[in-house]
């Protein structure tokens, strides 16, 4: 840690300005308080994040607190709930200097400010490890909303937001598979700052019977519904949105289905669905269990790894 | 980590046995959701740990677990807060085995027993650095009760629960200070295994005017009550709690107001308090800035350093 800059005073500098709920108090207190609202749910998540394991050490400070911030607002936006503040529990190194701290914090609030949240509360210590970032992330539903992994009904339609792959291009090229530009900022910039569906999640509430955000993969992730709801799930290959500057930098289905990081949600629902939601209808929701690729000519396609664990 | 456990696996195993509120959704979705109770605020607190910073890598594994739910759960006591649950991030080195994770998990669901909460949910992934517990916690008061830092008022009288600086006599004597037993196992229990005041605490409300946990010190804790307060206050050395265990071992009542570690409460009240509670009247807030410890004749006692940082 900077030597330059006690823990109370980097807190000062740096996060008290984040602070922004009432219910943070500044940050000058053991705890945040949040007021019950009468008829409401409260949503929790928590999601950490390592340098070298989710995240490179020397990635721009800015965006590692922006993607630890994101991954969190994913999984909120997925049960439906709008964000309300999260709360941060930093582990530095010796090596975050001043410059370091500034910019994270930067990251911080020009997110807080695109998806109305507020830090909350957190503690920060010296690690003699790698930085890491952990969140717990709060956000709310009217009573009873939220969106579960285990209500997929026989006959659902599956969809998914956004495009699938991007990141897990992304991510390869980092590690030093050739792209075009500007394919591959586009490719890197959706691993790095992936962009958490907060708008969309809230309009789900009422006719998406199962959601999750696609993390792991979207055929792991779809694996999960398919568990939990006890159903199968049959998913139409060429029907999985992808951008085009996946489909120039590698054309190979599977490996856009079963690459991590996406941060798109994928539900399913009974039709229709509301008119103007940006999303695409992959697959379908039947009888038996696990998650089914299929190809234009409605046969399987092998998927090799159910996606993507931490280990 | 074990490679014999997959994320998923080990999150079965261990963890989801753990989450016995409903609103954990035994650990099955995205996130936890908690209904809102009217007139009620939710409190919330996140503390950290790393192994080598806040405790020993060998240390034993229920009690590492013990100590990070339990820092967690003193916050949310000294707040008035009644605990309701917690979520936990586990970023775990490859060092950590089967049997480290089953001790781990046993030393939760002793306290999740003995303190009333429930795991809500988490994230748990791999680290190449030192073994590092975050946990969030979640706590309850009716609307508008929790007890700030900020409210000591004129004339308050100081009360402090427990003893003051047996853990720090405890990692003295765990860094190789010598201590008879039995003396040495209690001091290193209390660093070990801290007793958050959990039923004490939502007893303080209505009539404590100010409270904090007593983490990086008595007279440092005291010091952010005297700030946020705008007051300053006195403390009576000689009325300071100390255990008979502590006296033998080190009778410096310096050391024992500024030694951290002790997950007592300090908070200040109008007198008459009621009766019968667990407590130690050691001062009083008047006019003015900081912290003065008095000695018997009524002299100032110099106190060297003004608590403990991490850094």
């Amino acid at each position: 840690m900077t030597d330059k800059l006690s823990e109370f005073g980097l807190i000062a500098k740096y996060f008290v300005p984040l602070a922004t709920h009432p219910g943070a108090l500044a940050l000058s207190d053991d705890a945040a308080v949040l007021k019950a609202e009468a008829d409401h749910d409260l949503v929790m998540t928590a999601d950490a994040l390592t340098a070298g394991v989710h995240f490179l050490p020397d990635d721009p400070p800015n965006l590692i607190a922006s993607k630890a911030l994101r991954v969190n607002l994913s999984d909120l936006a997925a049960k439906g709930a709008e964000p309300v503040g999260y709360l941060l529990a930093l582990a530095l190194p010796q090596s975050i200097d001043d410059a370091w701290l500034a910019e994270f914090a930067r990251g911080l609030g020009e997110d807080q400010k695109t998806f109305g949240v507020s830090l909350l509360g957190g503690d920060t210590t010296a690690t003699p490890g790698p930085l890491t970032i952990a969140i717990t992330a709060i956000g709310r539903v009217p009573h009873g909303t939220m969106i579960r992994r285990s209500g997929a009904k026989l006959g659902d339609h599956v969809y998914v937001s956004g495009t699938i792959g991007d990141a897990g291009a992304g991510l390869a090229i980092l590690q030093g598979k050739v792209a075009r530009e500007p394919d591959a900022a586009f490719l890197i910039g959706r691993y790095r700052q992936p962009t958490p569906r907060v708008s969309l999640g809230p309009k789900l509430r009422g006719f998406a019977n199962a959601s999750l955000d696609v993390s792991d993969g979207l055929i792991a992730d779809l694996g999960h519904i398919a568990e939990t709801s006890h159903v199968r799930i049959v998913v139409e290959a060429e029907a999985i949105p992808r951008s085009d500057a996946l489909k120039s930098f590698d054309p190979d289905i599977v490996r856009a289905a079963t690459a991590g990081d996406d941060y798109e949600i994928a539900f399913t629902a009974s039709s229709p669905i509301p008119a103007g939601l940006p999303v695409t209808r992959i697959g379908r929701v039947e009888a038996g269990q696990g998650v089914v690729l299929l190809d234009g000519q409605g046969q399987e396609i092998a998927v090799p790894k159910a996606g993507f664990t931490h280990f």
